[in-house]
């Protein structure tokens, strides 16, 4: 479009710093125009809507992924610090917009940005997300949104339905019960995972007594009072960094996370599990949860969910599980036994921003016991009254927007077996790249995927033989690491397609060792068997240049 | 509009059960129709976003609060908890969106709602909205982010040079230095004082020769080792209720949050915060931070920042303001003056979707050393590696929307002198209607307005004489007391015009007593003096109304 090919870099700086001075009524007035009833100003929004609509369609239909700039040029031109002195213009600021954010941003609905676990919406959301926004509401409490709280509250006991199947009786008396919470809308699956820890620490080391609980005496109070020597969490070496923050945030320390080795199929090694448990007991540490995970970061793996479960029953320790990822896959028919074992948690995380295919800011924490989330509630005189129906209560945020609009339209417009739909062919996709990659002499196959994540990695030429074998040494692994980092930083600075990079422990020669890998996310819909093709194949044209060209510096993207 | 004129209450919660089963196929073709490029089908993006739009220009101009539905009546809208089964048709949906929810929603843009923090927006919010959702960044890390982390950075460096006021050479330094924070864009003030207080924390009891930090190793070893008996927090009495959040959180427990008692202002005694630090000190407390208020959830009022920051200097201990209301006031040239002080802090918390006119869902906490928020640094091998320019390392949020489109926007399109246009205007109407409000016999303005928040209540008619005199006994104040809560929710019922509630202490016939105060906040632009006059005389005719009325029942709104 013409707005995006204009003026960029570095003298867009001070684009809006004028020296001139408007004057006080002219700035009011052109203040005062921004506000003005919508319907007095057609022209002004409509002006806006229109060329802001413009900008969207484009973005929305690329097929490349992001820009070739490099990272430092693009940094160049965000230095300037002081706040324009006056309004600018819309337009002006539009064509800033499209220049030098829009066009460098990163095409997440692309059908070949497959590295990511942001991917295409359904174009339902771009209209109420104008909608949201217009009414703004604030979901904190009822008096700033007064619909938006039993409407949220619906949405999450629709989801809570899903995971814990409770009966008609359940919901019928907890739904729109201001004493009870099914659930909590939070901005993302951290302060979910963050919130469902507060809850399990509040609860295990509550008031007794004459003790009043770690909530109001702190938690070294709490320890001397229970007689503990500290306090941990359990679970997996691939838990997601949400909890690092979360035993920092809650008094336990890093220290206090206890990560169990997993298995080859990168699910908790359930024996060191109950070891650690063991442990932990023998030292005299209070467990505050065991923590499962359904769907890893890296590789969407889910933990064996019942059999933790059996063991947090046995030990009487909350039993969190997070499901960021993979929780929709209960909506799926033939996928949802994978998750047997989550109606037992104590607590479950789902993003409603991954594969629930709602825009980013959406998390959701659930609770089997309703009561659970008043181990957290706080009160307000000015607001959050104690018998009120205010959802800001038993949160850890505020001040709120009501993001519930896009979960309670995704359910209904998407419904059940769309959504069944979408996680089926998401998996599908996925694995036929698997077989693709196993078929191709190119890559190396790291793990079978579970679901819809895909670890592999590029064998140069040379070493394919050895790769084959499985007879790579430590060196040969070496060199293929530093290969593969190169050729995901290229591509991604290319732009063409996406995939991401981690690692991943695999054994060669009989001995463990840690190598780079290639990282596919198939969830996007609009994702064919051709676009994986092109991404493969993105991957070997990007290799081969890579290797004629003569220098090893060849990358030179600067972000790590 | 006729979308909202039709069918509503219990017979909607089953609209969308349906029991046909769509087939597999075409629940498939629906479902990619949401998810196709937009323009391939022009239509089905233009129709919704043609009849969204229309749902949006009813709700903003509307000057009316509120519907009148009991909310008893709005809760059975919504008691059904099951999924729908196939995907619903978008008119449909919006149908019912618009009978059970927007209808239902509060006009918080309504000229004559001036009972919370929140209020009209600017008109470019809404197709930024939706360029923001058809954007999809996750500003967790570059790679699903690239121009929004340094455009982030930017805009948070413009809101810091406000409050800092650094050289050229030190913005210059940090602004686009990732091993750098000047400031972190949360979800709302709640969490940016989390933050605060956990980098205060972290920092305080960090790493120190063999021991490695609270942020490992935990509180209570932290405490341990150097030799504390606990942690506390101090601030006014009337800090925000997120700081109770904060201190069960971080585990010091809401105990270890010293509430100082205020002067007539409502702002911190002074001498009693000295006094506290004292005794903190005598018991061997650790001090994580003293917080300052910088315009108060129930009046608006600012604390002394000045002192506070000499007394938290001389005491060593971190200073930190919780600005999330008042922080805007940094704009006006006239009232700046009031946060003198504020760039001594070492935290700030500002909210932008409070006064600086920006969608729900944007706290900033910004911190004075760009170092401090390594304190709370986490990595990750599959993304926020160590040297990364990834946003979500140094925050209490993972994914997150690229929010600080509005950020950014605001401070271009209104600009500082649009913003202190705004700030200067809100407070004059703000002085205009305590004016209007000490002339009339109804109601008696409870404090001065510090910035644009004002407390009074109404008096009926035949304790006047007595009020007057300032001769109301505790019998007479518990009457107003009542009679004013009815009024408030009475007047909340009714939706013409909407004035909030709290409590104030006050002093009658010498004693000191809690009563019940009506809490108008002045921001919305929109609001002219003709609206003031307009909710004071809603106030008189629904007090009068209720006085005529038999019943003291009269008030049938079920919420607190």
């Amino acid at each position: 479009m013409a707005l995006s090919q204009q003026r960029q870099g570095k003298n867009q700086q001070n684009l809006f710093l004028e020296n001139e001075l408007t004057p006080r009524y002219a700035v009011a007035n052109e203040v005062m125009q921004l506000f003005a009833p919508s319907n007095s100003l057609v022209s002004t929004e409509a002006n806006m809507a229109v060329k802001t609509d413009a900008l969207v369609d484009d973005f929305v239909n690329a097929i490349h992924t992001n820009s070739e700039i490099e990272f430092n040029a693009l940094l160049e031109t965000f230095v300037d610090s002081q706040v324009p002195i006056n309004p600018a213009n819309f337009d002006n600021y539009l064509e800033y917009l499209a220049n030098n954010v829009v066009n460098h941003s990163i095409h997440t609905s692309s059908p070949r940005f497959i590295g990511h676990m942001t991917s295409a919406l359904p174009c339902f959301v771009r209209p109420l997300a104008k909608l949201m926004t217009a009414m703004n509401q604030n979901v904190v409490k009822i008096e700033t949104a007064k619909a938006f709280s039993p409407y949220e509250r619906q949405a999450l006991a629709m989801m809570h339905r899903l995971i814990y199947n409770f009966s008609n009786e359940f919901y019928r008396e907890h739904v729109q019960n201001s004493q009870s919470t099914l659930g909590i809308l939070v901005s993302g699956g951290t302060a979910a995972n963050i919130i469902a820890l507060w809850c399990a620490r509040n609860k295990s080391l509550g008031a007794k007594n004459n003790f009043p609980g770690v909530e109001k005496a702190g938690l070294a109070a709490a320890l001397d009072y229970y007689g503990y020597q500290g306090a941990v969490v359990i679970g997996s070496e691939l838990m997601h960094y949400s909890f690092e923050k979360a035993a920092d945030l809650l008094g336990i320390g890093t220290h206090g996370l206890i990560k169990i080795p997993t298995n080859i199929n990168n699910q908790v090694d359930l024996s060191a599990l109950r070891q650690a448990i063991a442990d932990c007991q023998a030292k005299n540490l209070h467990i505050i949860a065991i923590a499962g995970v359904a769907g890893t970061t890296d590789s969407g793996n889910i933990d064996s969910l019942s059999d933790i479960a059996d063991i947090a029953q046995a030990a009487n320790v909350h039993f969190h599980v997070d499901a960021a990822w993979g929780g929709p896959l209960i909506f799926s028919e033939q996928h949802r036994q994978k998750l047997i074992g989550i109606e037992r948690a104590d607590s479950v995380t789902i993003d409603g921003h991954k594969q629930l295919y709602l825009p980013m800011g959406i998390g959701m924490v659930f609770t089997r016991e309703p009561q659970l989330a008043s181990s957290i509630e706080k009160n307000a005189s000015y607001t959050m009254r104690k018998n009120s129906f205010d959802l800001g209560k038993r949160a850890l945020e505020g001040s709120r927007p009501g993001m519930v609009l896009f979960l309670h339209a995704g359910l209904h417009l998407i419904g059940l077996k769309g959504y069944e739909f979408l996680i089926d062919a998401g998996i599908e996709k996925t694995q036929y790249m698997a077989a693709r990659i196993a078929t191709m002499p190119e890559f190396e196959l790291l793990s079978q995927p579970d679901i819809n994540l895909l670890l592999y990695r590029y064998i140069p030429e040379s070493l394919r033989e050895l790769a084959a074998k499985n007879e790579l040494t430590e060196i040969d692994n070496h060199q293929i690491n530093i290969f593969n980092e190169r050729l995901q930083k290229t591509q991604r600075q290319v732009g063409r397609t996406f995939i991401s990079r981690t690692t991943k422990t695999i054994t060669c020669l009989e001995k463990e060792t840690s190598v780079t890998a290639l990282r596919a996310v198939i969830a996007n819909p609009l994702t064919t068997q051709d676009d994986i093709d092109a991404v493969l194949n993105d991957q070997i044209q990007i290799a081969l240049d890579l290797s004629t060209s003569d220098s090893l510096e060849a990358n030179h993207t600067n972000y790590v």
